[in-house]
């Protein structure tokens, strides 16, 4: 169970993501300059490596645990919790009016990846807590903020966030959670919710839910939704926060994976109805959790890149020291990545993640540049652009970690499927991912709908010109890059023309194919640079590059072709599954 | 956590896969005819549902336990056992001279496949004996046959297989277990052997292990392997089997799945040596484990297709319940099977299933007219076939497996993480099918090196004729199936020509394309087959082959290039793997 931070690795991806000269003092990334992004990174993997990875495994095998309403977190978390709040790590992407560093998202991404690779089940609860933190700077009154947003930011309070019910899930139109105004202005919240990411824990002495419901005179579906704010301890007489708010975790799940996250059930209103204050205006809740989506999509990808580069880097130790077999012409026994299927697999890992980091780290610099960009125009279509690659990064970097770790316990072969090893936790950990935050079909669906068939299509047409040009200047894989963006091009023509129903069959392969275009573009431009700048790992770079574009991206013609004419096999197979 | 064994698919297989007029009164499956199949396939299904089914969550969630030597089966195992042993299940597919029934491999898939698919763990025991009982009629003296052999037809003892040690996996030349020769002619064991699957429990008397292990004046390597019977408990003066052997259980392993089977670590010799017996010739014990090797390979196939008919069953089962958003047009909140993003996964499972289980009965039919054929070109060209489909059968099966159980997770949302489901076992106990009984790497590279480049090319051209014949006559997805069998027909030549390293470069995108274009034309002809007789589930068939054909085999082009031009990245990039 090792893992050290690629710290190279992503201190390359966040400078190509960046953009040449972005870094220096004049550049929209001048915060970074100096080696601020490099020594944040360095003490970001130093606590991730010291203090959160040797509770990762306890973690899964303890487990959160669940007694008449209280949650216990695995041995050492209270513990670890207290070294990240003390390292004031919550405040690092918070804007600076409450307390935060205000940061860049790119930066914030590259700690994101590190936090999430050392420990998800930890790593997951500021992970979330983050878009809470959004939500209320963007939403919350100024008494609000200075209550609770302060001690969010600060880590001394943890927040969640309230959305899915039993009969509600991505459907959030669904919801049934019921608010009542109070005459002193405040609301009072009724009903149940699920899936609670640490809606109760005994890390921080009080939890702030982020929560939807409805209003008893509101429309129906999603457009009478609001979002409210409900502490675990509400303020009492004196200042202090003793007093127990009616709210209650009413039990947590025994889960595939991330064992050290609790995932409540709760229960608000029970007693008389949870005190809970407004975010944003009635109804517009929905609307005041989008304005927090992109984020929290890209942290989930991100974790997705975490994952698969642990698991990458678990099997390529591995495969180093097991020897079986012999290579053609091999005299003694060979270490098993001698064997070109074992480095198939390993090549397929290392260079999957990295696409994975290259487009999850440009989503992070096209969201930096949507705030910083001094220009309206720019930051207009910086922001166009990370709305079109916020669900291709979630959605392949989490596919691409379900890939990568069970290929890890491949190549660990049968020692692998022993959960000693570590690798199988991985497996199971990542499998939330592609799940949560909206699953990966919703991400397909979000994609074809809202980016590529809602927008003006500009933003598309500048993706696929930047894929073009690079493509045209590689000089390794030209052809397989050609086809590869020639593929999305077409596919991207046919879903913007065709009817809605065909469109949506075709969803989850567009993603697939828009992933691997954008993967192996921006990894061939990468080791451009990096040949360019004489990079100590270009030689590493250019071959992760080619592998990639020869033998990963190869598949877009097909995806391709499934999007286009693989839609009607969809639409007219209700036969098949038995309606 | 339901399950119904899918008879009409199973049956509808197996006739396909056994030819027209073989089950008549005068074909190769004469035994099969007047219903004697469909009986067999019925009562193996109650069996299933009503005894394995209800012990395969509690087997996962109680998992088999060791204490002091001793293995301890889930609650209501022995019991499940002994009802196992009354209906004489075991004896299917052994030989008539010891008391099998010597029913065709092709009967005995569709057992294997719902027995696996209702519960695993339990039935991966008769499962690696029925290995056993082959190696034995193949290679046990008729005095060896009589004591043990019977008795494990019957189902009075089980059997294991005894091969992997902490330094050999993949590689059995490796080995260290030693054996010595004892003057009675017997011999005596002494080492360790890992991962041995109900190595010790307690569902019966004695357990009768085959010993993979080395004379002290044996040659290096796998030439240098005998193989070796040394029962639990050998026979006492009065003929009682009361004497225990020198063979101890050390402890078991804790697994990603199949908890309920018990994975031990298995000690020969602490004192003085465990009495053995050799079957076969000395040296020669590599030998004798191949000649059962296919029907193992393919069992564990089987077990592929029994998760993913089960994870499908459930996926689907989930789907037309589960109610969220509306499709486009629909007034009311639809089943998520009406999403075609939902529908195209369910289709991806059922479809996929359907190849696999194509492919691995068409495999048990060329096992059995190996035996059957009375012209013995006819029966060697069956053989030669057999050899060819079946890693092809084991990998693909086994790879479908993990991906539908997967995508059974991603359709059951946030509810397919929560254990309780039952889904997520499914894909945990699915995990090691890909990796035992040689891992799908090891399977791509028998395919490749002995299959393609090591045969005369006589059965691959046959079987790419036989495709080739398919899409010439195909109804629909006629394109893509002649394309998917052209690529196969392409990669195929170029891993006769090219040098070696290159070919194992390309081994698993290979079988993968193999598969592709195989199971796409069975699909095809099947369907065919169905309308022609007017088969009620004519339609579904016709629906599964078509999204096969248009959105899973049209990867077939990609991987064909992967072969051809991707292996020199793979070969060249040692500098992205770090050495």
């Amino acid at each position: 169970m090792t893992y050290r931070a690629p710290l190279d690795d992503i201190v390359f991806a966040l400078r190509l993501a960046a953009g040449e000269g972005a870094i220096e003092a004049d550049g929209v990334y001048r915060d970074l300059a100096d080696g601020v992004a490099e020594q944040t990174l360095a003490e970001a993997a130093k606590f991730a490596e010291q203090v959160l990875l040797p509770l990762d495994q306890i973690g899964d095998r303890v487990g959160a645990t669940y007694a008449n309403g209280a949650v216990t977190t695995p041995p050492g978390w209270r513990e670890a919790y207290a070294q990240w709040q003390d390292g004031g790590w919550n405040a690092i992407a918070a804007g600076e009016d409450y307390g935060g560093l205000d940061l860049p998202a790119l930066l914030n991404a590259g700690c994101t990846e590190i936090w999430n690779a050392a420990n998800m089940a930890f790593a997951v609860c500021p992970l979330l807590g983050h878009g809470a933190i959004e939500a209320m700077e963007a939403h919350a009154s100024d008494a609000l903020k200075d209550v609770y947003l302060r001690r969010i930011v600060s880590g001394e309070w943890t927040a969640t966030m309230n959305l899915t019910e039993p009969g509600a899930g991505s459907d959030l139109g669904l919801m049934r959670t019921r608010a009542e105004r109070a005459p002193d202005g405040s609301y009072r919240l009724f009903g149940q919710k699920i899936f609670i990411t640490y809606g109760e824990h005994d890390l921080a002495p009080n939890i702030v839910h982020l929560v939807l419901a409805r209003l008893p005179d509101a429309p129906a579906g999603t457009r009478g939704i609001s979002l409210f704010l409900a502490p675990k301890f509400l303020p009492d007489e004196t200042g202090g926060f003793t007093r127990r708010n009616d709210v209650r975790c009413a039990g947590i799940e025994h889960k595939l994976g991330i064992h050290g996250s609790p995932t409540c059930t709760m229960i608000y209103g029970d007693e008389g109805g949870a005190v809970a204050y407004l975010l944003g205006e009635e109804n517009k809740g929905l609307a005041c959790m989008f304005t927090m989506m992109n984020n929290a999509r890209l942290s989930v990808g991100l974790q997705g890149v975490a994952l698969a580069d642990r698991a990458t880097q678990m099997a390529l130790g591995y495969a180093r020291e097991r020897k079986q077999g012999r290579t053609p012409g091999a005299k003694e026994t060979s270490a098993i990545t001698e064997h070109p299927d074992v480095a198939r697999m390993l090549l397929t890992m290392a260079s999957s993640t990295a696409a994975a980091r290259a487009i999850c780290y440009e989503t992070a610099a096209a969201i930096d540049r949507g705030h910083r960009e001094s220009d309206p125009a720019r930051a207009a279509a910086a922001h166009e652009r990370a709305s079109l690659l916020t669900p291709v990064a979630k959605a392949f970097s989490t596919d691409i970690a379900n890939e990568t770790t069970s290929l890890a316990v491949q190549v660990f072969g049968g020692m692998g499927y022993i959960e000693e090893t570590g690798v199988a936790q991985l497996m199971r950990d990542a499998r939330i991912c592609a799940i949560y935050e909206g699953t990966n079909g919703i991400q397909a669906i979000d994609l074809v709908t809202r980016k590529i068939r809602g927008g003006d299509g500009v933003a598309l047409a500048r993706e696929i010109d930047d894929m073009r040009a690079i493509a045209s200047e590689a000089d390794v894989a030209r052809e397989a890059l050609r086809e590869s963006v020639e593929a999305l091009a077409q596919a991207s023509a046919f879903l913007t023309t065709t009817e809605l129903a065909g469109a949506l069959a075709g969803a989850t392969p567009y993603l697939r194919l828009f992933a691997l275009a954008r993967g192996a573009t921006l990894l061939v431009k990468g080791a451009k640079r990096a040949q360019r700048d004489v990079d100590p790992n270009a030689a590493r770079y250019a071959a992760l590059a080619r592998f990639f574009a020869e033998n990963i991206a190869l598949a877009a013609p097909g995806l391709a072709k499934s999007v286009i004419d693989g839609g009607a096999s969809v639409n007219e197979s209700h036969a098949a599954l038995g309606e």
